[in-house]
């Protein structure tokens, strides 16, 4: 590995409250990411402009920004599904956003109701009119290696939707393995392909540890060059009683893997564990994040 | 990786079992091993001959080994900590030992109340029996890149221990991360140094998943060329809702990713998910590998 800096998007105030089934309040959520900023995250998802009618979690959070207190040298991207939201994110202050597709076409009609095609179309007003306004747009990908409902997805499919985001607009486009069966080689190989299209300091990669697979397919992709990784503080959006607990991949099992490996991320761990800790406790329960349990039984 | 194929070493009846708070009767333990066997585990650690005193969780291995349908393509080793432990573990009919010393000499004075180079001592005779009797053993080495005690253990210190199990005639030496702290950076740097005296071929890696790195740590051994991994079925030896964790990777995680990466290791991995379900029922909680979680959750 020759990256001596990764930069760790979190995604736990959005993917993973979006995944709880606890709606918090919005003090809760507005403390959260201002203690990630203290904790040393300096890409924050604050919220998702989406309809309250599918994702009721989300819907305070023009809210949350208004309350937010902004730190100068942190981003909070907001996720957007098409013009209506990216105004509706302007209008709340938002000043950078996310668009959402899918590498597998069954997984996009059914989770927004359109092809990757019809969907990609719906992103390029917003990347249009986003660059008219100087907002960054990132791009995800979902089932890049793997979906729910077509199992095996071809890494084309991935590149395909890659370089139409990045053509776009796209500053940078995440690649999500939304329900976690990949494995190092297939993660690996897959960022490669991706990457001979796209820049790698434009990628990042998106795991879910339904597998536990997560953090060894971080460091095949670390090994392979990616610099941007994302990950939900205390593994928010799965709950791990749960059957089937699908959770992102934990910020401070991130953490601790990428300080061990020498690589610096400007992360404060002992805060972002107490950071864990509070936001699991506002859910009822224990951090998901080993790193959290391991760390907070030391004390 | 240009291994074919990998050997696990199951350690949940030992290892796992005697870290866990609940004793277990004969028959489960029998029942386990046996469903271990069929589920196509080749090295199976059956038990441990040891004070009841210390480690009342495996005051039956004698029971266990004698009740044991035992197959012949299936290996049984069990831990003994000396000349005694080795002679009752031969009357009760085992044909394979594991010896066990650690890195840290403050560790081994906790755990076994004496030196390093002490309890090497104590294991020269036993390896000279064994020899004699055609048994095969291992070495274990605990605390390779921690200690509770001392923090940091240099990598000489393992070099060394490893060096004079394998002459003293350790068939293979297993490295372990009691306490899993270890990164994978550090975990290749340590198997690549250790490689350097003990050929990669006799050497184990052995990973407790205390801070979520079990699984990255046996990505970068197996990158650097290592073919024998411990696990434990289940994650058996560390309750995942109790405070600081610390239980083995789990076999079902390690079974998960090998077939990804196209490694062939023998296992049914459902057959493996059943029996973590298993004796995760037996100890009345959910198994903490998150392969058998999610393989579970889809039935």
């Amino acid at each position: 590995m020759t990256q001596a800096r990764v930069t760790i998007v979190e995604v736990g105030p959005r993917d993973g409250l979006q995944n709880e089934a606890a709606t918090l309040p919005v003090e809760t959520k507005v403390e959260l990411i201002e203690r990630l900023g203290e904790a040393g995250l300096r890409i924050i998802e604050a919220g998702a402009f989406v309809s309250p009618k599918w994702i009721p979690q989300m819907a305070d959070s023009g809210e949350v920004l208004k309350r937010l207190c902004r730190r100068p040298d942190v981003r909070y991207p907001v996720l957007v599904p098409n013009e209506r939201g990216y105004a509706d994110a302007r209008a709340a202050g938002a000043d950078e956003v996310a668009v959402f597709a899918a590498a597998s076409d069954t997984f996009s009609r059914r989770n927004v109701n359109c092809s990757i095609d019809e969907s990609l179309e719906r992103f390029r007003p917003v990347c249009a009119q986003a660059k008219t306004d100087g907002v960054r747009v990132r791009g995800y990908i979902s089932c890049v290696l793997g979906c729910p409902y077509e199992g095996a997805v071809p890494v084309a499919a991935v590149v395909r939707v890659a370089e139409s985001l990045a053509a776009m607009g796209c500053g940078d486009v995440s690649l999500g393995d939304t329900i976690g069966v990949g494995t190092p080689g297939a993660a690996r190989a897959l960022l490669k392909a991706v990457a001979a299209s796209v820049p790698m300091d434009r990628l990042g990669v998106h795991f879910h540890d339904t597998y536990g697979q997560a953090l060894a397919n971080i460091l095949a992709c670390l090994e392979e060059g990616v610099a941007t990784i994302d990950a939900s503080v205390s593994g928010l959006g799965g709950c791990p009683y749960a059957k089937g607990a699908s959770g992102n991949v934990g910020t401070e099992d991130v953490a601790y893997m990428l300080r061990g490996l020498g690589i610096e991320t400007g992360i404060d761990l002992d805060r972002l564990v107490d950071t864990g800790i509070f936001i699991a406790r506002a859910l009822g329960r224990a951090p998901a994040s080993k790193t959290a349990q391991a760390l907070a039984a030391k004390r």
